[in-house]
């Protein structure tokens, strides 16, 4: 009894944090919960049940299908539904149609064998990386209408009637879902896509900007526990592509709100994406060499070069937020950070005609050659973000 | 007509070549045709139609949903429908005594009252990540069978019958997909992790043997070229985290199969896809001082090491495909190859007493240090296999 009040505890907290992560996945539930309020409403008043019958359920399956966390997503799969049982349950007609030329007894015969081709090619159309991305589940839904009517017509010969009220009352669910999407506290993937593309840059400027603390003030025990963090920050930025990738997909479901215009260049933002994973990587390199003691002069101008560079990347993240373009300011830090990796290297020069064992400095000189990828890697950023 | 004759070839060319790729999605396009074909046959065969009447649709719309490439994706979909069936109907039967307990005019409020809440409660749990992963899907159905259980008791008295009929259609659907999937040229989605693993391993093995010739056999036309196929194979190793994630997950549903134990450790597979990932990056890091010219005998020594580096990391990729662990070989490249990154120390450290300048050496050590941490990320790589 102790253990299981424990779990029940957590299982609290857990929720807890889920909600205070983002609110909005609260107002999402509630959604859910109303939109499947309204959607019954279809079965207790009675002449809209007399019009649309058991075909009602179909509304009902719809709102529970078509309702995701993001207007993009919604939109996405409403209109994949829609466009999908109308082609589909048409094409089933046809076979219907065709069906009916022959025999009564080779009926079965006909039907079985298109429901074999039809659904072999949709299966195979499904794995088109581009329909995947956008129609994969248009296509599942094709399948199924098509399967459906082509089917029942061997057994009802009302099928006509009966799929049209099916497709009636799918249209109605999906505008209902639709409609709760957008006008009740909507979620743009959009809106989250310009978020975290700007958050991964600013992530990295944080990095470059705190580099001096936790590079070179060495030697206190608080050190490991900040690199841990910096470790768990980079996991989300390294491998966000993927994620990028969906919210871009669905992304290019919302029609213009706010901000962004009707064919917002979504694809800009992968691009920025993936030079800034590519920035990620260097600077996962450059991580490395933080354990390492350097123990020298030249630790003035790798953290000058760092907090410039980690100032030239915040700059862009806020330009991308706000959506205008200071590039004068953020050149000037990209300036700045190179000519500090420029009398790094002249005193590396200095230091060594005096004599010093290079393999001392060989850490020193990986960072400061990162650095120059860091920076070079910025400024391809930045030109990125202008176009 | 001629651009559009010119699409079509297109069109069959890429078919053609999604085909070639894997020709699995052939089979699976034409196991689903099949499943289609085997399920209608409760349409045709007379007595069974007598028995199930409409419902036979749920065991067509299950086939549909259910099929999926993977093994383990058809086996998770598969019983996550039966039991969110069994369960969310259950739960729906419950909401319906509740109902008949209140008197006839308030039935409509405790269903919607109910729908309201179960939704929106069914909704939250969802984000909970260990039930997104595997069990996201066992929820919608859930949500649906609940609503449309509750929501038709309103309208229908016999709705006992009905639902046990739609659960028993769904539990002949689900079986007739799973032994489909399973008996037919089966698409183990466990072993396509294993291999992806082991492939990636190798890929980098690859590009570490190939340093000598793209690195330092340089300034031939051909180089530009070759680089951009290596970043393209990279491509898919640095951003094979999400993908590896969603194998392991439906490697979950898998059971004992082959070379694999149930309960095979896939999350030692994460971890092994981790640590690739990480001396990926240090690889990545590397690539970019390709483009400089060395110009030094030092770049035997580098040579060596990447060769070495490279054998180690193949010897590990072909102990994961063939399960079998031959630690000393892989021990030896790895001592071979740290011994070559100490030779090249001490040639550096001779050639600077000598007067060099040492801004011309920093990308050869830059090389050096690299490869030091991509032998130590290696080594990491072996224990992680070892376990």
């Amino acid at each position: 009894p102790k253990k299981s009040c424990a779990n029940v505890t957590n299982l609290a907290k857990n929720a807890k944090k889920l909600g205070q992560d983002d609110p909005r996945r609260i107002t999402h539930s509630f959604k859910v919960g109303l939109a499947l309020t309204l959607v019954s409403m279809l079965f207790y008043v009675q002449p809209l049940y007399d019009s649309f019958g058991s075909s009602t359920m179909w509304a009902i399956m719809t709102v529970v299908v078509v309702m995701e966390f993001s207007v993009g997503a919604t939109l996405g799969k409403g209109i994949n539904r829609m466009l999908a049982t109308l082609l589909g349950g048409s094409l089933g007609f046809g076979v219907q149609q065709l069906a009916t030329l022959t025999e009564k007894e080779d009926h079965s015969i006909v039907i079985a064998f298109s429901l074999f081709i039809i659904g072999a090619i949709m299966t195979f159309v499904r794995f088109f990386p581009g329909v995947k991305a956008k129609y994969d589940y248009g296509f599942s839904i094709f399948i199924l209408t098509f399967s459906l009517v082509s089917i029942s017509s061997y057994r009802d010969d009302y099928i006509q009637i009966l799929a049209c009220k099916r497709l009636l009352t799918i249209i109605i669910g999906s505008f209902l879902a639709m409609i709760v999407s957008i006008c009740i506290w909507p979620v743009w993937i959009g809106e989250d896509l310009h978020n975290l593309v700007a958050s991964n840059i600013e992530k990295l400027g944080d990095f470059l900007e705190g580099l001096g603390e936790d590079y070179f003030d060495e030697s206190d025990g608080t050190k490991t526990v900040t690199n841990k963090s910096f470790a768990d920050k980079y996991e989300t930025v390294l491998n966000s592509k993927t994620r990028e990738e969906t919210m871009a997909n669905l992304a290019g479901w919302e029609a213009c709100h706010g901000r962004f215009r009707f064919r917002h260049p979504w694809k800009q933002y992968l691009k920025v994406g993936n030079l800034t994973r590519k920035c990620a990587y260097k600077i996962e390199a450059l991580d490395c060499y933080i354990s390492n003691d350097p123990g020298n002069k030249i630790k003035d101008s790798c953290q000058y070069a760092g907090i410039e560079s980690g100032k030239a990347l915040k700059e862009l993240s806020s330009a991308i937020k706000s959506m205008t373009w200071f590039s004068t300011t953020t050149k000037a830090h990209i300036a700045n950070a190179k000519g500090a990796i420029k009398s790094l290297n002249s005193l590396v020069k200095e230091n060594t005609r005096e004599g010093i064992d290079v393999l001392e400095i060989v850490p020193i000189l990986a960072v400061a050659s990162l650095l120059t990828d860091v920076i070079i890697s910025i400024q391809r950023i930045s030109e990125a973000v202008d176009e």
